[in-house]
């Protein structure tokens, strides 16, 4: 029977899964029930609104042996008012015939998948901090809300996916060789270090390890490349490599999860097959190359150093195997001296720094760009197969000295994106703006050219998509972009391990500004492999 | 690099089990950063408050050589203020000093297992409902935050666990004994149902079956038996056995996986074992019964149902396997003729009903004591020693026609409880009011005798416990109760299923009402065997 609890709680039995149902419930308690209605607001079955419980239950079962059938079956709870529910239908979020363009998916399922999905989220921890919430994101545990989602996962050719798994190991392998080249990250930066006074700190603290002739033994990457895929050219073209603080891994290979747990369940009556979602381990294969950094670093009383934005942890007098940089990236993450002579001496020690300054560096865009430039992927990589993969995926990458790239940019600003080397996404300049910058800055001939670089503007393709958040699910025209997680160990001349890991899917709404680092609103995705 | 977003996720990264660390972190928006506070709002921890980062930074290693070690490091936020701080504090609910009278069990040690435990629940569906979010329960997905619960397990004495689960099976058979014998059950409640209109209606439907001679060759059972320990007679008495709706065997195999993995890591410090905790499977089971008990039903497109309270699920023309009722056990779940209809067509349907009415029954209060009886149990048990276990079990339990007892109750109201037929909890009868109410009900002499049991009052031990909160950890004298959970499944004369599966260990503050059904503030705990 039930406990008189002051909260509900969300129940979910899922059977074996050679069975064909999937069996889910939320459980309320006594208190709550007068407070509560029973639609989830993104259902706007037509069929079943505001009908009493009476006139809907078809229960065609009478006789005792007979089967029972039910037809939108509902237990009507006690204080449920028919005003109430239609306020929550203002809040539909998908039009009925919205959906007549997907065969075989009809609003129902629509809504059948969508409840299956937040319940799921609940039950798998697909959750993240609702920032409605007083206390989220200062207690841990209180103030939850599922992760923004897309509701199915994002069709990818197979063949290009194949290839980003392909080239990961080679840029785990490249930013390796360029963080070992000091000289070259120090000239390839020298005049951003002019204008940019947070890649100029970062550059003082390698300069300081240069001088001291500092050596890594231990070298640990958790990188990131993105991606995304051009309409014209079909090619698959690198954003960005990130090689600290590379975001989602946990989140992503739980919404790759969802998808597969999705596909099993609805899959035949979608026409779409669980076993097409590629298997993502990222948080796994992250884990698990923390922990061998740790065995390397070979100090069974050390512990793993977590630096994370407005994160405490209090570690008594415990040695550091390993800092993980979950902050760190942006000038914001430095308000004052106190944090840059933290940086300092946590490069100056021994611990295994995930990244190490070197590795900071190799992953800014200037260094993306110079890598770019003809000849310079050869002094870093020795295997010709291997440079001609890399070379495919970058886009095209220019420094504002360039005066042919820049008077075209002027001309078809369209066809270019100017990247900042300032981190965080949402600083980049599109359109008319491109126009204007660099006519100001031409006209100015100032050093400020040095802070920044000019990229090809990259025309994903464009896919109806089903975007869940806040626990509403909207449909709208998405683009993609692909991360694919890369994680690299050595000790010395040992390479321990060089691995690609898993892959992160974030689709946005096609609206936001394409071909840039993903900004705005995004949600979290996984790849049905076409 | 970070992605901007509009909200902050959980991330944890859990190393193989045989490294003995474990990371797990926060990371939050660049959004959201100006509003954050880094500090565990529990921590009390006088020697880290309101200390800057500088002077609170002890980093050990100034060498290239000499490794990192950080003595309660702080990655500072922008624009964290103290004042924002010390407001924090003034909510903490453990006082360093109340921690003094547990050996080795330090505030700073409470602190780092209390938010990892609030990170764990978050990452593993360890959520309830957040009563005071807006659209929780409404939507799922949304308002989440973790279900209350204890830090650490609750010490249960071996030979009492073991006893408890022995009978479990025991138990499941009597119930589906008693099940069959329809005039026990309308003789045992004939008078019942003159004053309690709930019990009246169940046994309408149950005497309908009886007349069209309803035969139920699938029988389903999901019970849980329910324990407290009496301090004094050092007996484990049954509280009650609910045959419909037994809640909470999710969350109850969380919390133990959640014990399990705190004393993992913490088991040395705290000097426990994680092995001492026994599994608990009780989610797994109960679906693995559910999911045979349609196998059983042998139509592979029949579907499971499950009646929920406020909960709404559109079924379109499905036949029914199974109907699983998590409603229908308290009046407030039949608000109008209605339900009262659906719940005698599904009776009288083919369909797998978990309970029957009849099994409904059977976990009646009153059915429970008339088993009490002398010479009841032997009538429906054929072996002697689980006559004998069984009955071991049983508590004190009275009618109000034994004279002998209400004179006794009256003298000492303190050693009864007076229990209402009425289901839910919160509404038995302590102390002076048992000693009122039975002088009121003698001197009326009316019908109304009938609808009260009388139970031998257990005083169950009283332990100082960790009870974990809204975010919050308390430090209180509690009292715990068990549940087991036991599983059924018979066809015709072949038992599918006959086990024990699980437990459920809820502990409450000792000021609670004792002896009766849990109510009021209870968490979630699990057992550690002594």
């Amino acid at each position: 029977m039930g406990v008189a609890s002051s909260s509900y709680s969300l129940l979910s039995l899922s059977s074996h899964q050679h069975h064909s149902f999937l069996l889910s419930t939320t459980t309320f308690s006594n208190q709550r029930k007068t407070k509560l209605d029973s639609r989830p607001h993104f259902s706007s079955n037509p069929t079943s609104k505001n009908i009493p419980f009476e006139s809907h239950l078809q229960i065609l079962a009478h006789s005792p042996t007979t089967p029972l059938s039910v037809c939108g079956f509902h237990w009507k709870v006690g204080t449920l008012n028919c005003g109430r529910l239609r306020e929550m239908e203002t809040e539909v979020g998908v039009g009925a015939n919205t959906l007549l363009d997907l065969p075989g998916v009809d609003q129902d399922l629509v809504d059948k998948i969508a409840f299956d999905a937040l319940v799921w989220s609940s039950l798998h921890g697909l959750v993240v901090g609702d920032k409605t919430a007083q206390r989220s994101g200062k207690v841990p545990g209180v103030g939850m809300m599922h992760a923004p989602f897309s509701l199915l996962p994002m069709s990818f050719p197979e063949n290009q996916f194949k290839m980003a798994c392909e080239v990961a190991p080679i840029f785990n392998e490249l930013v390796d060789r360029v963080s070992l080249d000091g000289k070259f990250l120090q000239d390839s930066l020298s005049r951003t270090k002019k204008v940019d006074v947070f890649t100029a700190r970062l550059l003082d603290i390698h300069s300081k390890m240069l001088e001291i002739n500092k050596k890594e033994d231990i070298r640990l990457g958790l990188h990131r490349s993105d991606y995304m895929l051009d309409e014209q050219t079909k090619l698959l073209l690198q954003i960005e490599l990130n090689t600290i603080s590379s975001s989602f891994p946990g989140l992503s290979s739980l919404v790759t999860e969802l998808h597969r747990n999705l596909l099993i369940h609805y899959g035949e009556q979608l026409g779409l097959d669980s076993k097409k979602i590629p298997g993502n381990t990222a948080v796994k294969q992250f884990a698990e190359v923390l922990a061998k950094a740790w065995t390397e670093y070979n100090n069974p009383r050390a512990v793993v150093l977590v630096v994370a934005q407005p994160e405490e942890r209090n570690i008594g007098g415990q040695a550091v195997a390993v800092v993980y940089f979950r902050a760190g990236y942006t000038p914001i993450d430095y308000p004052s001296e106190s944090e840059w002579r933290a940086r300092l001496l946590m490069e100056q020690s021994s611990a295994v720094k995930c990244p190490s300054i070197s590795y900071h560096l190799a992953g800014t865009k200037k260094i993306q760009q110079e890598l770019a430039k003809p000849n310079v992927l050869e002094r870093f990589l020795d295997n010709k197969e291997d440079i001609a993969k890399v070379r495919k995926c970058f886009a095209g990458l220019w420094s504002l000295d360039d005066s042919e790239i820049v008077s075209h940019a002027i001309e078809k600003p369209e066809l270019y994106v100017m990247k900042p080397q300032r981190e965080g996404g949402g600083n980049n300049i599109y359109g008319e703006d491109v126009r204007e910058t660099l006519l100001r800055l031409r006209k100015e001939g100032s050093e400020e050219n040095a802070a920044y670089i000019l990229m090809q503007m990259i025309f994903p393709s464009v896919s109806p998509t089903f975007l869940m958040r806040d626990g509403i699910c909207h449909k709208d025209n998405a683009i993609s972009e692909l991360g694919i997680y890369g994680a690299y160990l050595r000790n010395k001349d040992k390479v321990i391990m060089n691995e690609q890991c898993g892959y992160l899917m974030r689709t946005k709404v096609s609206s936001s500004k394409e071909g840039g680092v993903a900004a705005g609103f995004a949600v979290l995705d996984s790849i049905y492999l076409t």
